[in-house]
């Protein structure tokens, strides 16, 4: 990266980013273009100066709490390194999974846990219609919690996965694309497929295609959504992508058809998920206890997936995308023919060819993290950037 | 809170607290006066200097090593936040809660995770006569290790809750009430209902209303513990609860009659307990490995409570205080009734108006926790605090 | 300790360690003499500067990510203390203990933990052939990152317990027995009995006899190895150690008569293990989910075990050893006669007098572990050494 921190700053500077500070990160499609931009721009910085071995460390202490109702590894690290390189400590709340707390309990234990924390990560990805309204049902007690005195400090909560939209997932495969593709401004007309693959597993989260669409959509790219019949994604999701596409002078279709999607596109995204109808379905059946109705359901869901197992990214459906060469992505990991599983999503070739770039692709999610905690800390974040490029703090004493 | 920090350490220097160098904390009633008011003086000053930016931080590295064996999510987040907030690194030992370590195996373990913990914080609160005695022996056997030079610094153990008490949750709860009633110099006379009250759950550990007996009885107030028949503490903290009143000019009665603890109450404390004998015989059958004679007590102990459920903090229970506007505590979670469960310890009504106040009362906790820390690490605490005060290091950079 | 930092920079300068820089530390035997005492040097610098309150943190910020295979508590705070020392967080990797992953998976993961990641802590030696192995895929795994720039920085692997190795042990076992005896120089001769002893328990791993005999024989010493028929080591270990021993001017012998071990011993080492070939049946049912199979093996070797309840650390083998006096060591927790079981490794007096010893000795592998790390962080530890304690930061601000 030939860029500088004075370069980014300026970029920085130039942004209306200003609503971010003391704020918190839900949805991509909540924030302004140039909030998204700033985003990109800090990431960019943070890996920068981490990269010069210069620390991007603006906190002597303070907590990040972390509360994962699903489990994760990539996710987690991903937190973990990201409040690391700032300065906080990590410090789990661990609820049980099961367990949906409500209202005044929500509440309550939201305050108890951020009289010293700083940000925190949720999340909540398992039932349609509650994972993202329990993360704004925190963020909303703390907020009041800030504003009664009852807290020193206001918690930033960023949305780690919910059952709408993965934010930080959506905007590191983005970064990924900005460089792959040497800056966003190449990206007006490349077609992007986001496409559901066969996987042997079931329950997949939706956030992750639905967090693709509505925010792959704003950059004018032609984004193509492909799904056999019942894999639906959430309507109000496709709404966002709709209105996404015509303002960014971009597209969105859909399609049934998977090689309608992969045709001649210039990043392919195959990945498995569970309908959304499945999921509500899910979501109720847990609500009641009846486990006898999710087992049922569960083969039901599975012996629908087998249905569809010619939906994979072989190498002959690569070789319709653009020029045979499109960028296969995947917030991985994922489930590779005659690897780890015997027939998945994608052929082992195809994936192995790709395996530098879908590392790199997961290797912006910290840095996203960061940059979203940054610009909820920093009033004056190019202010900032330039601030630790001139202090120059070692992250490492050589 | 218009006091300086230069107040408080003056106010520190003047105050007998050197004892408590390098020393444990394990019971209030084994603190001096001035040692209690150390820790009330240290706690504001962290809190000041925090809100202020101003980063406490006294450690540049080492552990603080906690190990709770109960669950517990307030009392381990506010170690965290203290020891963070100092500069120490969390790192639990996780010895699995059934198992009741003796002897040799206490003294070994205790010094093979101290090499480099500069703290120690227990929660152990399950068994009578037993949490207790294990925190001391762990703190006999880091103190022999550091003085054979085995460890190179002396871990300090706090209290976290044990069978007998809970100094964090009181001194956290006693200085929410000198912050309430604007001073210590204000409490003289002002009474303290310490009461039980009903709840749907079982085994709710005495530590919480024996450190209250055991320390607001040493200001000048008049606290009276209300509890029915059957659920007695332990005689021996009623002891020093008395020996307190009798020194500090104030009162210690008990009862048998929640509206006459409540009758014209400045501060109500309305709680649910174990009784102690039951406490004991539970401990004997955990021993024995006895599950049948535990589930026996259980139902023997709820259907007992279901004897009291009139013993609630209702709306007209709250109008026999002073001038119907006692102030309500909690060391939360409470058992709300029509919210947590269909009657517990309090009205909705009632704690959705202390709500803000109750959030204070545990907000102190942090900040207890690390002036204990502090108190023990810091030879000469005053000079400590005007040393911080002028490093001036930002906690956050802004 | 009357040496200086100025003495150990010096010593370490003379020294060739400067293939441990970006390396990782898998077996003793494949590190030289001089980056074995270079090790120990280092150990002994930092151990100075904390014990002097310099803190020598080269971290600003970093992540060290532990990944436990078996349950461990003195390993995990050893390495824990390492990292905080040094300035680094610790980040579990917890992937479920039964689940051993391959190929693509491993070099997956092994990538996705490690974006922040300066060092990677593994412990596995449930499985015979398997444990170091994984670690030297993790390794290369993302050694492959680094080279690709898929990470920043190349994470260092430290060997925390393998099936064959446990070299942090053996280098703090080590580094106990230079102290002891005043320096490497007067170990030219000195017999140590590595026996194994008697336990109650079943399936001890064998890599502490094997990091012993690997590293013992290296400086001069008679190392005899004493079992009864059917507990052999690995082979190649024992190889190892002839070889060893040649080269060094030392000797190793084996016997199944503890007797002739203990006999004129200046260091005994009785602790219980497994055979190899009963862990290599172990690790196969293991791998084929014969749980049948695991019970009969457990009681085929516990009553194997209970033939040699004489292989025991009583008062009267200690008389055998060098005036009755030898260096009693362990890496503890042992199973002490009357004390942690009925018939163990070590009679109750023999340990007792022991204690403080074999604290010492345990204390020493926060600091092999934290020097491990500095020689593979730091280019020119020498240089860093004196740049660290003319800094002179205070770890603790007194």
């Amino acid at each position: 990266m030939s860029i500088s921190i004075e370069q980014l700053a300026d970029k920085l500077a130039g942004l209306d980013a200003g609503k971010m500070y003391q704020n918190d990160f839900f949805f991509t499609w909540e924030k302004s273009d140039d909030e998204l931009q700033a985003v990109f721009a800090v990431a960019d910085a943070l890996r920068l100066l981490r990269e010069n071995n210069i620390s991007p460390r603006i906190f002597d202490s303070g907590l990040a709490v972390s509360l994962f109702r699903d489990n994760s590894t990539r996710t987690r690290f991903s937190f973990n390194s990201a409040a690391n390189l700032l300065g906080l400590t990590v410090q789990d709340l661990d609820e049980g999974k099961s367990q949906i707390a409500h209202g005044e309990t929500v509440r309550e234990t939201a305050n108890m846990i951020s009289f010293m924390a700083d940000v925190i990560g949720i999340r909540d990805d398992m039932y349609i219609g509650k994972g993202n309204a329990y993360m704004r049902e925190v963020a909303n007690a703390v907020r009041q919690g800030y504003e009664e005195g009852v807290l020193e400090q206001r918690p930033t909560l960023v949305n780690l996965q919910c059952d709408v939209d993965h934010p930080t997932q959506a905007m590191a495969d983005m970064l990924h694309i900005i460089h792959h593709f040497g800056g966003v401004e190449n990206l007006k007309g490349k077609k992007l497929a986001m496409s559901w693959a066969y996987s042997p597993s079931y329950g997949k989260p939706l956030s992750v295609p639905q967090g693709v669409i509505g925010l792959m959509t704003r950059f004018g790219m032609d984004v193509c959504l492909a799904h056999p019949e019942g894999y639906e994604v959430m309507g109000e999701v496709e709404a966002v992508a709709a209105a996404n596409a015509a303002k960014s002078g971009g597209r969105f279709s859909r399609t049934n058809d998977m090689r309608e999607a992969f045709n001649d596109a210039d990043i392919v995204y195959p990945k498995s998920w569970a309908s959304y109808a499945a999921m509500e379905k899910r979501t109720d059946l847990y609500g009641n206890g009846d486990d006898a109705g999710i087992k049922a359901l569960e083969k039901e869901l599975l012996a629908q997936n087998a249905d569809h197992r010619d939906w994979a990214c072989t190498e002959e459906m690569m070789k319709l995308s653009k020029e045979g060469k499109a960028l296969y992505m995947h917030c991985l990991p994922a489930d590779i023919s005659g690897v780890s599983c015997e027939m998945g999503e994608v052929d082992a070739s195809v994936f192995s060819r790709y395996r530098e770039p879908l590392y790199r692709q997961a290797g912006f999610k910290p840095y996203i993290i960061a940059a979203m905690i940054f610009l909820a800390k920093c009033e004056d974040p190019a202010a900032m950037l330039r601030f630790l490029a001139e202090r120059g703090q070692a992250r490492w004493v050589k």
